[in-house]
């Protein structure tokens, strides 16, 4: 199998499914009970501003390798990408980490306005959910399911997941390094939503015990290697800017993986947490073996 | 049957479900999956600021009137004052209306900061939906009316619903007074989430058509009059301050439906729109009695 086909297939079918549930639209003011015109455009602005779409793709994945219709995993897949978007749409925001650019272009508030970011970000997560219940009704033969995949993305991006995780994170700028709090911010920001569209796949699916074992497992591994790498790819980039190499990420100011225990351990770390994760999918079998592939390019990045 | 008994005995019921879902946590960074203490004392501040709980309080009221059962509805009612409350964090953050007070205390931004109000605000918005998923879930012989219910507060509450009204109320500061485009934002700015507890009540309470269709109207009228109510009420307000009648809401540079089309024709609308209001209930005879006691309760206000 190909998997950077692959890969691009499931963004294909992610961008289409998106620009299906939310063209452009034209009318200022729509009587027709159409979004806004400067609403959608906001919120089309960062929704469709590239980005790798992991979290989608890792959703659609998941449902074929159990089996499940990918059709019926279309508006979860693209509703998980709001959520995504909503957030750092709320997160580049003043007052929060107040950033003037994202993936080379100006942040939503920098194109918008401030209030009219807060209403784009509001819109896709509230978008997100209209477009998961409106899917569920839309295969009453599995509504439950679909229910239950709903339940499992709104717990893990809400206020014991990834939302706790942002909270945290504003926080800790004023805090002591600590490797349970790195942990839990890393757990809830990142890991959480990496964990969201496998638990979906597998409820959407209707998979058994052994598959949502797996798959949990696989994503904790999955959410937190990635953003030890993340952090590391931070402290080599610097370690270049500065001409040394360092486990302090000094410049911002915030609380590392490398700068709590040094750039080897945690490059250790990462090394453990990956095969961990390619290790979870066993259950699985051949069926997995984009997920498995998909782990394999990313651990790559600082290896 | 006694109409304020009966109005405390729902705001008690609302409350105390709020409570039991949201209860403050201790733990800074909680290890088992609990809610961050500062975001959940944060988004409990505005929750449990006070306030009149009239949507909840009609959804409760409008099951009873369907012969659905109250117990059902108490998440959804709860569900939906943390939509209204995280509108109201986002609409009195600087960029949107800037405020620094609300109902007598400081607005959530104050206290918390910019960041963690927007965070507040993010995290009712995804617990609402959370435990409405959940209470579907609770509820499996009745789970495609829960899904309509939830779906039906999801569309009132977005992007062509009560977040369009507020993009077009951020625009309005800038454009030229328009009939239509006061009557839009109304409608969905103010109106949605009126008529949003009545049609939730009635899809889980399993209710036909004709019961739909009058409480659609009904939440129409009394969405609307409600606004131009409190227009009027504005315009009193600044008529006293100042010494003199005036149509202008000038000091605010609002617009508004007495400057628009004057004092008496904004009472002759809203006398119009009670009337219709309370007319409409008739398909559902006596056990509408609370619906119409609290249209009458309201219209007094300005009359």
């Amino acid at each position: 199998m190909d998997y950077e086909r692959e890969y691009r297939r499931y963004v294909g079918l992610v961008e289409e499914t998106i620009e299906r549930l939310l063209p452009q639209t034209q009318e200022a003011c729509p009587a027709d009970g159409g979004i806004p015109k400067l609403l959608c455009e906001s919120m089309r602005y960062s929704l469709l501003a590239g980005g790798k779409r992991v979290r989608p793709v890792l959703l659609l994945a998941a449902c074929e390798a159990l089996g499940g219709a990918l059709e019926e995993a279309l508006v979860p897949a693209a509703a998980l990408e709001m959520i995504h978007t909503y957030s750092l749409i709320h997160d580049d925001l003043p007052g929060m980490d107040d950033d003037d650019l994202r993936r080379g272009r100006p942040t939503n508030h920098k194109v918008y306005g401030v209030g009219q970011a807060i209403l784009a970000g509001d819109g896709l997560l509230n978008f997100a959910y209209e477009r998961l219940l409106q899917n569920a009704l839309a295969y009453p033969q599995n509504l439950a399911g679909h229910v239950h995949a709903a339940e499992a993305i709104a717990t893990r991006a809400g206020v014991t997941g990834m939302i706790a995780g942002q909270c945290l994170d504003l926080l800790a700028e004023r805090m002591e390094p600590d490797e349970s709090l790195l942990r839990y911010i890393h757990a809830h920001k990142t890991a959480d939503l990496l964990t969201a569209p496998l638990l979906a796949a597998a409820h959407i699916a209707g998979a058994g015990e052994a598959a949502f074992a797996a798959l949990t497992e696989f994503g904790a591994c999955v959410g937190l290697a990635f953003q030890i790498d993340d952090d590391l790819l931070d402290v080599q980039g610097d370690a270049a800017l500065m001409g040394k190499q360092t486990g302090m990420d000094a410049q911002r100011g915030k609380m590392t993986w490398p700068s709590l225990v040094g750039v080897e351990e945690a490059r250790a770390s990462s090394s453990r947490l990956w095969d961990r994760a390619i290790a979870s999918l066993s259950p699985l079998g051949e069926r997995a073996w984009f997920l498995t592939e998909f782990a394999q390019k990313l651990r790559v990045r600082t290896h």
